[in-house]
């Protein structure tokens, strides 16, 4: 049994409680902190037995806790996990991992030196729709990757702290971490800003290795709601719309070859368009398998493949892109 | 009565000699130059009492012809508008203008000194969509400009000559040229090339003063076709979806608005969010319209917008996003 | 101050125990009664401080109780209901009101006769679409009503005691008895059985005076879900798609008139087509609005709108289409 | 080669004279008839060597032809199909067939005594989308069908001189003739007219051996256009919007299951749901494969299957349903 104890129970806090208190047997939410009082009260009245108090240092004290999820504003990870850590706590921290990449570095090294397990909480990592194109991924069907090209739009929720760089553009980056093989070489990010001294809209070019390419376009000013990643492959190409129902993934068998003709320098490119194919999604809440999984890493002494590292890697790309965008899209190497 | 030679019947000449032709009591088709004699052939069944020739001198030395059209692959347009306008004929040329602002800027001037007048067939300028968000600005009803962000991509038609950014990104760039009063500043582009030599696909970045950005999305490789544009202004925003039959634009009264708090250096966003409109549009065949305003010009006597100075500052921007994106981003400043 | 019991905590009960809880000052939830353990215990875990039974006939012999809201299965609705109103109790009946237009009647007359408040919970009059309908057609937008013609299908879920009228239909026929100011003369259905016994798809007809008329297309075997209801009227059409999240409503400045020209029997027909416009809803849960006006209604001693004589004309014509069904469209009048 | 005259060319005439004309070396394009001097101007210009004129007898009484394609208002097929076939030609008859029952009937007998074909232009079958669901039932895909709904509605085009029905409806009543194979037993019609004397949407009902039922919905007077096509089977479902430009036929893995329990009187229903897919369509246009399937039935000499017999079913059922309609829904055995 696992005990867990959770720092932040704000907009998201309630939902990681609520799946570490669900999985029965395997976990026990013993403590929920938080500096605001309406917020303890929240947890008070949802979780009558679990311990409430509104000091972080009382849950990284209890010697009755194994793990602390932390989901506090970025700005203070890096404190809290670090004395996480300290107290020999398996660590799950919301995204994006740190501030910067020293702090992440920072903490993964401490995560290795205490046998500790970090754990950052890139949920879309853990949805059907990913999954299934990780899936489609490994099973050859795409082919080699041409590009990533993400749309993530919609009007506000303006940031106080942060540009819409880091605060939209970590899921994609994220994702795109996991679906492309080969590391990052360079990226590229323009921008505006308009309403609140932060970048409003900005569009992210990640260069990868051997022609692959990756695009987010991310905007907090946009009239309309807009979840639309497209995934080029030799053999097969998608459509990941995130808005839909059903049917998120449309799979088409669609796609352009070019031949050389014999003994002359002239291009024969031929088309090909064939079926349109939307898998079945697995349908259970991605934070309840990521729950799952963390768990599962801890208990068996295993690395996750979104631990610090990918963390860090995450972190590394959102500095770029702001470095990048300050500088009117001067490409910044990885 | 405007007498009318067209050079070049292959995909778009036809339309524009339908147009021409069925400008009845205002300009008279004369004669029609291809150098393909399959497309003569179809020129000469649906024009039997045309001139046909394969020779375009022909048509540029004709005493009785006061006009030509010039639907050229676009590395002729420089030559053969040269020549026309040597003769004393106006020019109506295909986009883009020319391979390079040099030969841009030598037709001007060469329109400027025989008093002659140059318009660039920038189509899309005169549709109804665009006619109506330019509407939409004059009257003030979006308030200034925060972006323009447009994504057209879809499978193929890959070019021999270009990349897609000279191939799709006219379109954009010239309505953007349009809709945007104050002029561009730099050019950001990157992109990617995986199967012929010439990119395939980019993210074209157009800063303009004031804090208003643009941003093109072009593709060759997409397995669904988009034409989708957003404007977002202080007042309104709207989406602009070409791909619609009807309501191919939607107003929004949706906007963020932020407030400083007295004495406090705290900020306050407002969202607002009221109702949808989808304005009727013009039906006219946009080319129909555009062929009415060349003869207007020339019997008027009048420089048109989209005239040899417009076309010169489209290749600026093509010329510039096609150099930033063999640099990887590098801003180049117009 | 209205105290309240509520009978039935399956479904849809606790939605309507969580607004009536929710109504402070104004209601207080002093009973819950379910035959199900388990229903009880959710009841209990959510509201610790309410009575909880699981025999109706406590709550509707309290003294300290005011009102009831039936939440039961349909076959159950009269006799509880009847109990109540001879408490004097005002009653609150989850949708269709009874089994038959005959026990529908009879409580009609006992709340008069008691004068005693019954609303029957036709939840989807209270949605910001179906009022901003009423309000379209009370100012004259829409001119006189042609049709309303609704498609409500989807898989599942297929209920074990009625067929597939007396589930999805009552939502349209409450909402056209609540838009059609005429009633309704007759009632043709047509429809089939294919599993359980019960008809599982149902296409019905309602004629009204003057040439208005109303479809209802049910369906449980449809592979996707359907939402959309078409209103044509003289001046303006539109279009209620309820799935859609944001602009559920569309109204078309569309329509077509005919004129007789002068001394000649021949049909001039011109087509009108205009803008079209998503007007901001309303964005209050529907069965909030209910229950405030629930509260109004028995504070002001008003009838409500949707009182039991409304619920006994949705049964007449539910008990019309079941009859005309099973007569192959027969036509039943009303 | 088989030498055709055409009979009306007005709006679909100038589409089966093209497609006559471009079967080159089976079919020659030898005459074509109509009234109106500004069709037969059109015709001149068109096909500037084929015979024109403005007497039908002219082109039946001709030696030359061998097949004449009557597409001429509904009125006059019987008298010119008739005359056609004493003068032993083969015909092609735009939908629908005939005015009744009786006419095609007669029609029918004639080409049987005279060994001539009759073909009934019902072009939707000879769509790609037709053809796979023709080809997804033969391969038992879908397996025992349950329905076909079918929405067919959009603003005008009013006709003069028929209602709705006979409009809008012999596209599906000949769809589902091809479809289902088994032969309709009863047809239930409602709706109402509301501006020039004719029925201006109808909702018809088709009853099949077996609980197989078909509706379609026809509307002139709808704000938007639809095109939308439910089919469900056993096994699988589907949805045939025709207005998709790609992907109009999407088929679901989805389906219930009701199963007894044992010795018990009650109903297990299990719902499946799997993965969707859109088959790549034949893009030929469907005209240009009913003329291709036209003059290999004359040359084959064999029977088409939507010849004058099947022209009949629909008419039967297109009577039907007009007479149900004008007895409010009075079924109409068949």
């Amino acid at each position: 049994m696992i005990r867990l104890g959770i720092i932040g129970y704000g907009y998201w806090g309630p939902n990681v409680a609520r799946n570490f208190n669900s999985s029965v047997g395997r976990s026990e939410l013993v403590a929920i902190c938080d500096s605001n009082p309406s917020a303890l009260g929240r947890a008070r009245s949802q979780y009558p037995g679990v311990r409430l108090t509104d000091r972080s240092a009382d849950v990284l004290a209890s010697k009755d806790i194994d793990a602390v999820a932390v989901i506090t504003p970025v700005a203070s990870h890096y404190e809290i996990a670090k004395a996480a850590l300290r107290e020999g706590k398996h660590v799950f921290v919301e995204k994006p991992f740190t501030c910067n990449v020293e702090q992440g570095e920072e903490l993964v090294e401490l995560a290795r030196e205490n046998g500790r397990i970090v754990m950052v909480d890139h949920t879309f990592l853990f949805t059907g729709a990913v999954r299934k194109i990780r899936q489609l991924i490994d099973d050859g069907a795409l082919g080699g990757l041409y590009y990533y090209d993400s749309t993530r739009v919609n009007l506000g929720l303006f940031q106080h702290d942060v540009n819409v760089i880091w605060d939209l553009a970590p899921h994609d980056l994220s994702i795109m971490d996991y679906l492309i093989d080969s590391r990052p070489e360079a990226v590229v990010a323009t921008g505006e800003t308009h309403l609140n001294g932060h970048a409003d809209l900005a569009f992210v070019t990640v260069y990868f290795p051997q022609n692959v390419i990756a695009h987010i376009n991310v905007n907090w000013l946009s009239p309309v709601k807009v979840r639309t990643t497209l995934i080029g492959g030799e053999k097969k190409m998608l459509v990941w719309n995130d808005l839909e129902v059903d049917e998120k993934l449309r799979v088409y068998d669609k796609g352009v070859q070019v031949k050389n003709r014999k003994g002359v320098y002239e291009l024969l490119v031929s088309y090909r368009s064939g079926d349109m194919w939307a898998p079945k999604l697995e349908q259970t809440e991605a934070l309840r398998v990521e729950v799952d999984y963390f768990l599962d890493c801890i208990e068996r002494g295993e690395r996750p493949f979104n631990d610090g590292e990918a963390g860090v890697r995450i972190v590394k790309m959102l500095q770029a892109a702001h470095q990048s965008l300050e500088q009117r899209g001067k490409a910044v190497e990885l």
